[in-house]
């Protein structure tokens, strides 16, 4: 891995050393613990910082069938790492084999590759680094030139932690709005001191949390729509369905799908009001083997990818919401490749003066996070969109080693530009990508922190 | 843009330059004005012949945040003109980049790249010629070499005016055909001179009108199937359906499908008796912005990509119609590429005796005619039916200058076909190739001209 | 075709020459004839052994327009013959092209290409090789080095066959039993000697045949999920469903369905007990034309591509058959590409200790079987689960000369990672890839063979 990894053009060299390398890092949407970096959190040890937490890697393990307590189970640490190390050499072809080897090299300066015979000297220079301020969980936004960085929190939840740190802000994750419970609303409306017995006081409880969201920074929200999301248009029982979930009823599922539709569209509304961008992840499939998730968790890397989209619902939703002028920025993400051609094009579909992209489809997202959907996503998204317009790359990732897969992405991006140039399907014209690089890596995303402002 | 744009292996280049570049034009299905070519019509500037009516680019300024005035709004031309060019930097990486550059320097001579600073020269050159005879509406066929061009029309349509070019003749475009109300049928009756009563003597209608539209020279009539297409096979309630519709009553959603499905049956009859080729244009979501549909109307460029095909419908129909003796020669087209498997796979699905690919998939259309979908579309079909069979570009447009786009596909064919013998991936033997060319550019469209005759 | 045929980079050439070439063949489903194989079959020509039975070749004849009575009708052999070298040569593109060529040279030591001109003397030589020992239907196993093949068997069916004959061991295709009628539980019940009366005699019955099928060496079931499967979970009344059967009723759609999910359920336990591999065959169409249909049978090469998966059920039915330890090794087939993605993801959803994939996706499929659907389907693989557990290759074939597309898919292997490691994307390292192909291309199938023993 040398510094023109990827850059298989001198066109593609010159886009990565002259223009991306070095602008700043925008990670708009991810979920890191705010908690370890506000404390400094100094890790013990690789398994800590690079194992522990990471469902990418738990899953590839699974896939070699290695034991559960070698993966998530009461093995120690270093037996854990050495089981890692052993099968990591069977997973060259994973994107996980290049980021892993990218953060062992980026980060520790440790130049090889894990294996039984290289584990115990990788696990003891990253110890010694470890034990080091410079390695402390604080330190990796500088390290990465991080500018702006926003993990997620719940509506309920106290922000006031966020703005004790420079470059970080809340990303707001709307899931538990979406499908409310007694539970939900009596918390919401103690932290939002609103009392909630109607959709008014709920959209008013809603309106004060954002706005405190929004005072700490927040300027992006996200919504898992997953597989088997319907879009069910206003029919004037909403108000009758949330007076179900307050009295601690349970929904049917039709029932469900419409109060969710509701919440979508007061959320749009105050998402434009509070000049905050909506982000719609679309298509997983959570529910996979139940004994996985008694055992793991619900995010423990066993999620598959769901059906593709109901065009429809996506279409109508955001026509609800132009329709009553509460369409924020939108960016629709998608776990499911057979879904870019639908979601990028959509770009096209809705409009405001002046707002370039309004609707636009996120980065190649979670499984699809790789060279391969990369490429992809680039081809569609160039061919049915606009690419300058594309707001570029984001972790949505648990572990703060991942910011250097915005090196892996700026290096694809611009070794897909060079290789289109050199095939004569792209302008040959260094003047016409440094902008559009510039945007895409650093630009688009920075203007929709300043929205508003 | 040299003479060799795309044309990246010597093998593309012998192709193009010896086999497809100097082969006619069949341009068997666009929406050309006829009145325009016919009055053999002067255009005034750039913006009445390249943006006024082109929705493509309408799209796109859009997706920069261009202000709708600005693109179907009250602007002058010239202003208008000026804001294309301001954003036409921005959009490297779209066909539309592509194709703008080819229009301006293969119609025009303009080697200049859109730009503030370009703006007036390129205006002010086109303007020059465009006031010249050589530039007029009727110039384009012969320009083009174009021997056969469709503009569609409707049935209830005077299609005389056809008659009077060369070269020119309708496709009829049967939507309205499909989902009949009384206002079409009693129009219908009048041009027909048939009263229409029931499902006989409004195929006697449509059979007077076809046959009509026969002796002006149409070979291909064309459909939309929507996302949400269901076939229904026959019931025995059509002759009912019917009759409510001729009575001015609305039809449910699910007796809109059963009578649709009909009226397939029956013009897929009348198309094999008149040797017309069947047009299906499927998945289209031309439902999405309320706001720009009433702003611009239902072709202003905001249409979106549908769900995936409904596979057992299209299969049912095509059955439906082979076992009543009523399947035309067949082509399916789809806006979502991940139907191209399916779609292209069904030319070994239908049959008949002497007939090459009865049914068989189209090129890349619309929004997916650019490199990115053609290649896509080449892959497919190669892999999955065979690819001498493929009946080759239309260009579906409404502007004379998209013409140009025949010698992109071309191009593109070249190049692709280069490029897999390259890759020793396809037999190195110009041999091989120059006939396959000559079919898909020319022969096989103009076979399904020729049918019947 | 040369010994570097496909072979585009230096690596590629290494890998297949020096690792992949050699390894012996595991074809572990195809529907070979075993009588021919045991009867040690002389093949009287060309026709017999290459055109009679192969429905890939019957399709693409239909596709160019060819009269059906030279494809399966009255026509002479030879007559059929000559029409196939007749349109051969506008076959270039499909895979059927390339894999003719590599059959005639690798069998038959011809390395002409069929055409009008070359018929004669191909038919010619091929005649006078066909009648020696050397050209029997006994030989092709050691000729392609043929370790283990495993033509699919009823479990009706008599399979002392395959144990008079080395390397020879049945698969069980178990359609009939997820959708039995009366006349099958009658059978069933006579060879198996168990008095089928409800679903635990119905297991029982089923599961002394699958123990006589593992005594001859069966490792694999497979069942053909099509275009429409929906996996119902366990509603209690299954019972009551075999009892309508039993009494000769038929289903309803809903009925059978669930029926079919409890086929599947009670199935997946017994290939636990019994060590086998289950393959689920996922989206076909098959019912497309009645005419082909009726004219040349159900397997007559005109069937299509489904609908995409429905996620839901598959991840439903693996997660009942987990939870109640009844989840065999399962290997997931699908015809359509856009599934890629979603079933190459699966097998980071279900896992247990110590088997490596314990879900995995199994090779390019049918019509998706060639170059194009092998990248493919490498390419999301490598991306969404791990490349080294690939199960690799099987023919699914009719044909004793398929075999040779073992050679094709090796090289297409050895290409895709030379080309992927000379783009600078996978580690180029000779020592990381040779362990990688040979698990590919036999380890991983043979410890498939090797289970439970």
């Amino acid at each position: 891995m040398n510094e023109n990894y990827l850059l298989t053009t001198p066109l593609a060299q010159q886009l990565y050393h002259q223009v991306a390398k070095d602008l700043p890092i925008i990670d708009y949407h991810n979920h890191l613990c705010v908690a370890d970096i506000r404390n400094n959190r100094q890790f013990q040890n690789l398994y800590e910082i690079w194992l522990a937490t990471d469902p990418y890697k738990h899953r590839l393990m699974r896939i070699c069938g290695v034991e559960e307590a070698y993966i998530t189970g009461d093995k120690a640490p270093y037996e854990k790492f050495q089981k890692w190390c052993e099968v990591f050499g069977s997973l060259a072809g994973t994107p996980v084999y290049d980021w892993s080897l990218a953060e062992l090299q980026n980060v520790f300066g440790i130049d090889l590759v894990p294996a039984p015979e290289t584990a115990r000297e990788i696990w003891d220079t990253a110890e010694k680094l470890l034990a080091t301020p410079a390695f402390s969980a604080g330190s990796y936004l500088e390290k990465f030139n991080v500018e702006y960085a926003a993990p997620c929190a719940g509506i309920r939840e106290d922000v006031s932690a966020f703005e004790d740190i420079p470059g970080l802000a809340p990303s707001l994750r709307a899931d538990d709005i979406l499908l409310p419970d007694k539970t939900f609303l009596q918390e919401l409306s103690q932290v939002s001191n609103v009392s909630i017995v109607d959709l008014q006081t709920l959209t008013e409880a809603l309106a004060t949390r954002i706005s405190r969201f929004a005072k700490a920074g927040c300027k992006f929200s996200d919504h898992a729509l997953d597989n088997g999301f319907v879009y069910i248009r206003d029919d004037g029982k909403n108000q009758c369905r949330l007076q179900t979930v307050l009295s601690g009823e349970t929904l049917s599922p039709a029932d469900t799908q419409a109060l969710r539709s509701e919440m979508l569209r007061i959320l749009g509304k105050l998402y434009c009001q509070y000049h905050m961008t909506m982000q719609l992840h679309i298509g997983a499939q959570r529910y996979t083997s139940t004994r996985l998730r008694n055992l793991v968790g619900p995010a423990g890397g066993f999620a598959g990818i769901g059906n593709t989209l109901d065009v429809q619902s996506l279409t109508a939703l955001l026509d609800d919401l132009e329709q009553t002028e509460g369409l924020p920025k939108t960016i629709v993400f998608t776990l499911n490749p057979a879904d870019n051609g639908p979601i990028s094009i959509l770009s096209g579909s809705y409009a405001r003066d002046g707002v370039p992209a309004l609707v636009t489809q996120g980065p190649a997202w979670w499984w699809c996070d790789h060279m391969q959907g990369i490429k992809q996503m680039l081809n569609e998204f160039a061919s049915f969109s606009v690419l300058s317009t594309f707001v570029g790359m984001t972790t949505d990732s648990r572990s703060l080693l991942s910011f250097s897969r915005h090196d892996y992405f700026r290096r694809v991006l611009c070794m897909w530009i060079g290789e289109k140039v050199a095939a004569g399907e792209l302008p040959a014209d260094f003047s016409v990508w440094k902008p559009i690089v510039e945007k895409i890596c650093y630009q688009n995303a920075k203007e929709l922190i300043q929205e508003g402002k």
